[in-house]
């Protein structure tokens, strides 16, 4: 268990008027892992907790193995159950924040319609919240990552999937019905124009998301070409990339192509001037350094600056914490709603 | 001189507190055609007035051609000089509306940073505001067109470019530095990839464009194969495709297809339930229906509703009168400003 770094302002302190409840818990539950942090009321985290999920599928089991995590992260804080103020959780889907529903996930969960914000509540006596988990991370950015300050940015995840948290006048933008930044399904030159049946990964994610990179390199594998496995991960891929293997060097240009097509026509629909990349593959430096040169070449008078995000994997669990902190203040605010 | 339909709200209506300046002039400057329209405060149109620019390229001619166009419409209608409450401009380019400056027009006009708006204030001697084009037609649309009531809508004008004026929560997003809604640069399969210098037509503009298809026909044209002249518009190509020729048919499905392309990749980003195909090329409604049919082929959660401008041509003169009568109507509230 380790003090980590303090992840909100001031602003989103729980208020000191009911000391019982001092502490909140943020969860990230993502495609292959569920991740816990619990932080005190300054946004301080005190500990995090994960665990694999790609054989839990159901939503009813994710939340069993949350209650598992949350006593072991209150027990090693010494802490008793009723310190627990509030629980946000993001998700890996199109999620409805004010009915707290999780409407649909990508092609790896499968869920539809799960009241997660209520199955949160029954399991752990306290209000919750749920969002978006790239809409998460885009707020933990924003306030303790590399956005601070900034009132219109994007933040793109970049993992198995690909999505995008997008703030504009200091407000994350959602979309009439909740689907706004599912930019996995973006058409750009090369991507495939082919319909995409529910549950496939999109045409942008063929190519940019962790296995649409994979698949890329096992296309173009041959035994006499590297020394690098066929059943490379798409960051191993990268690092070999760095190392001049030129088949590893062709599937980052077309990652890195492919997606500055789609941060570019972001770019012009919205005249945003910073693009945070983020998630497992965004991270990578190799993968911004090339998206940045085929930028540079592009006429466009808005060149939106490229950072890569300061909280990394964590961004989404900070982003949670954040929502969770806001869950406790508004429930102290008005304790009968 | 023509009684109209009756274009804003009563809210815009013109306080009545300084009866002499009880009229407005809107404005809508394009790369081709100068247009305006005198309206009384309560947005009634009382007549229009309309010359070519074609040779007009400098903004002090434009300036001075308005001053004798506001003339004919002011005499013809029996009014004063002074009768003139606001004037408002709509450019077509990126537009600064806080500075009232034209920073950049499309390669038709060529204008760098013109002061529009004390050019308009010291030539009519009457407070004056500047916005795009684009963003004036989506105004219009939204009070007296297909757009009434809708918070969240995207209009898309196309004509000889194409650009889109973006509405979200009410207000029109207009981007960290006045560029967004600039598609007509847009990438999606079978655009050109090759960068564009400024000045030269976008690469979605190279097929969704006026020009741009008229290239294509060009591209396609053999005598034995069409009765339509080479040197046909795009409205001529689109109306031979309903008329069943195969060469125009190809040139309007790959135009179809690929706007269609753009509004899928836009609704991705935005969740917007509401695009407005406007300018001379968008409301072809040979247009519209193929493109509905491409989107239709596509799995989107949200397919978002397509619909043709009610305003045509006249969206950006109803926006920018509304424009005007609330200038008038701030210059009222604050005579000293």
């Amino acid at each position: 268990m380790t003090q980590e770094r303090r992840v909100v302002l001031n602003s989103c302190e729980i208020n000191a008027q009911e000391p019982a409840a001092t502490h909140v818990i943020g969860a990230d539950i993502g495609g292959t892992n569920l991740r816990l942090g619990l932080a005190d009321g300054e946004g301080m985290m005190l500990g995090k907790w994960s665990t694999s999920i790609m054989r839990t599928r159901d939503a009813e089991s994710v939340v069993r193995l949350m209650r598992k995590g949350v006593d072991a992260l209150l027990r090693e804080a010494s802490l008793p159950r009723d310190a627990l103020g509030a629980i946000a959780a993001g998700a890996p889907g199109i999620t409805n924040v004010d009915k707290g529903v999780v409407i649909a996930t990508s092609y790896l969960m499968g869920w539809r319609d799960v009241p997660l914000r209520d199955l949160l509540e029954a399991e752990f006596k306290a209000p919750a919240a749920v969002d978006n988990d790239v809409n998460l991370a885009a707020i933990g950015e924003r306030r303790a990552g590399v956005a601070q300050g900034e009132d219109d940015f994007v933040f793109l995840a970049i993992g198995t999937g690909i999505g995008a948290g997008i703030v504009m006048n200091g407000q994350i933008h959602r979309g009439s019905i909740w689907t706004a930044g599912e930019i996995g399904y973006m058409l750009v030159p090369g991507t495939s124009e082919a319909p995409v049946e529910r549950g496939e990964p999109g045409a942008l994610e063929g190519i940019v998301g962790g296995e649409g990179i994979r698949n890329q390199w096992q296309k173009r594998w041959r035994e006499d070409l590297t020394t690098l496995a066929k059943d490379a991960t798409a960051t191993e891929v990268f690092n070999h990339a760095l190392e001049s293997n030129a088949l590893a060097q062709e599937v980052l240009e077309l990652a890195a192509r492919t997606l500055a097509y789609a941060i570019y026509n972001i770019s012009l629909i919205l005249n945003s001037p910073l693009f945070v990349l983020g998630g497992s593959v965004g991270i990578h430096p190799a993968l911004g350094d090339a998206v940045r040169q085929v930028l540079g070449q592009r006429q466009v008078r808005v060149q939106p600056k490229l950072a890569r995000s300061a909280l990394g994997v964590d961004a989404q669990l900070v982003g949670a914490i954040c929502l969770a902190i806001e869950t406790a203040n508004k429930k102290l605010a008005s304790p009968s709603s």
